[in-house]
């Protein structure tokens, strides 16, 4: 027989119910989050105008922060707050965890554009704390958190020790920038408004894809001064497009609609958790979740888990996931970030589906 | 009376016609584009996937070329061109018209981020011929050419010229790139097909929202090897979006809907800057349009101007432009750039709002 290659992401596609995400990632995310729209009002330009103007003071407010500035990713945006900070204080370091989007997402671009280089902070495994900061014996301009560090599950800080971070960041006149991609998603952990994290920070970016579900787009926020010099950085860098209303628009509808819902995906993502914690041979990173996301990792080789979990949602309805990932030659995981969907999924079907799931996982380990 | 700053602007859009454009630029360009969309369709994912493989393999047979990519704008884009060639040859100079878009639109992001120098040929009031190549004397990665000429009313050379300047550009191994921000515009002109034109040049951007008038984006196209490489660029600039669609399906939508009507606007253009230049202390740039566009010199200081415009679209319904722009203490002009809303204005509506212009004008000089 033919080894499909494709096996897991369409038994996972073609299941009754998907457990991760809002649902596909097609063209009626733009169309719904216009059905709204008369088509009346006037599109951004370059930068200015009502759409552009009262989302990003709706941001800012937010976020607790002077200024907010819409960009089309954060890619752009996050190079570009490195860039003012180093400029700034004169040094073109910055220090990051090796994991950080800027060091294995983004080709480079931090030290081939900005000629910035990284000081990597903490062990790969481990999330940055104070200590890590304290004792790093390189001058930086800038310090970035990512919060949660989605590469090792999306792991958080205790709100204490990110508090002495920064106070000790401030102390020391270093700039300290929150990679916010999934920010909204760790407040319920927390028990901290939006405003009362990013108080930490001196900048901050935050997504409107991840948990908020939107088409694309980012916000970088912090006093009117940087974000002044964050709309020049963005036009050199070809970001000061004379339209972003497809992104703004949608990234405000579906912050209206989600952001709420974040408690409702962190609790989803313990009780997800706990049932893969139940299962043979399978362990969460973090073992309870901190967010809507965490990863699965699983003492048994791809191929093998791939044909495990197709067969498993072909009798349960119910698909765990689309993608896995090698890890070692007999290990291997995946990433779990929960929305919309989740809440859909009947309990019943989700209960069955790891009992079938645990089922063939024991089965295996006899065989 | 209190003089009110925007009495042309506020005229122009409550004439009951607009000469220039396609309409105004509000959400409905978004959705007129979108409304043959089921919404089944799946989001291209970071430069992957249906959508965008197949608008990219769609330009790059238009414009005859081996590869074709999405950008979000032409400034990255063009940055991103100037780097691969510069990096090829290893001399970080490109050649370029003194008001070229990297020269005067772009906070100087081609210095600031590429760390590239340009060399500026020809005066700023003439267009680039083979001449000005020739006598170049810094040693070039690549020549830049602007076609036509936006700043200075949309100027071409001759098509031998340019064929004269392809010619020395390969013979002395500098790449030739084609800043096409309004190539759609010009072939009727040239009377030339989009891929011969572009076969004199090595890469070459267009974009979607001049005379195409889509959302906004940009397509930059040449060998396989070196879209291989913008590829990667793009990821760095921020520009490696995870959804371009927006931007894609309505580009693909006005493109198909417009890249006909090109003779129409140019026709139209030649026609209009006609009825401009009968009329007293004005002339055109060129005087004869060679595409859609054209710069109205006036000799009269701004706000009398303005008030005579203003006065001249109330009376006759027809609203020729919403900006003029300072040239001196006593003289102002403005650009103009048809599109559909050309062909929708009466003849009998244009021609007496030009008798009725051109009186106001004489009365002026008379007093």
């Amino acid at each position: 027989m033919l080894y499909n290659k494709n096996i897991l992401l369409d038994a996972y596609k073609n299941a009754k119910y998907q457990v991760t995400g809002h649902g596909k990632r097609d063209v009626s995310v733009l169309l719904d989050s216009f059905s709204n729209q008369s088509g009346l009002e006037e599109s951004d330009m370059y930068g200015s105008g009502h759409i552009i103007d009262s989302f990003q003071e709706k941001m800012a407010a937010y976020l607790g922060k002077e200024s907010a500035i819409f960009f089309p990713s954060g890619t752009m945006a996050q190079q570009i707050a490195m860039r003012i900070w180093c400029d700034e204080k004169g040094i073109q370091k910055v220090a990051y965890h090796p994991l950080c989007h800027l060091e294995i997402h983004e080709e480079d671009g931090l030290k081939e554009l900005h000629h910035i280089e990284p000081v990597l902070l903490s062990d790969p495994n481990k999330i940055i704390k104070r200590d890590d900061v304290v004792n790093m014996k390189e001058d930086v301009s800038c310090l970035l958190l990512e919060l949660p560090q989605r590469e090792i599950g999306g792991q958080l800080p205790s709100f204490e020790d990110l508090q002495a971070t920064s106070d000790y960041c401030r102390e020391k006149g270093i700039k300290l920038h929150l990679d916010g991609a999934r920010l909204f998603e760790i407040l319920p952990f927390y028990n901290k408004t939006a405003a009362e994290v990013c108080a930490l920070f001196d900048s901050v970016y935050v997504s409107f894809y991840k948990g908020i579900g939107g088409v694309a787009g980012a916000i970088l926020a912090g006093p009117k001064d940087f974000t002044e010099k964050s709309k020049v950085w963005k036009r050199r860098h070809g970001g000061d497009l004379i339209s972003l209303y497809p992104y703004i628009l949608s990234a405000d509808f579906y912050f209206d609609q989600r952001v709420e819902k974040m408690e409702e995906y962190y609790e989803g993502a313990k009780e997800l958790a706990a049932l893969y914690n139940a299962c043979e041979g399978i362990r969460t990173l973090p073992i309870t979740p901190v967010s809507n996301m965490f990863h699965v990792h699983v003492q048994a080789p791809k191929h093998e888990m791939e044909r495990i979990l197709a067969d498993t949602y072909a009798e349960s309805g119910v698909g765990l996931t689309g993608h896995l990932r090698e890890n070692g030659e007999n290990r291997c995981f995946f990433e779990v970030s929960l929305g919309d969907n989740y809440l859909a999924v009947p309990n019943s079907a989700l209960k069955k589906t790891f009992t079938l799931l645990n089922k063939k996982l024991k089965t295996r380990t006899l065989v």
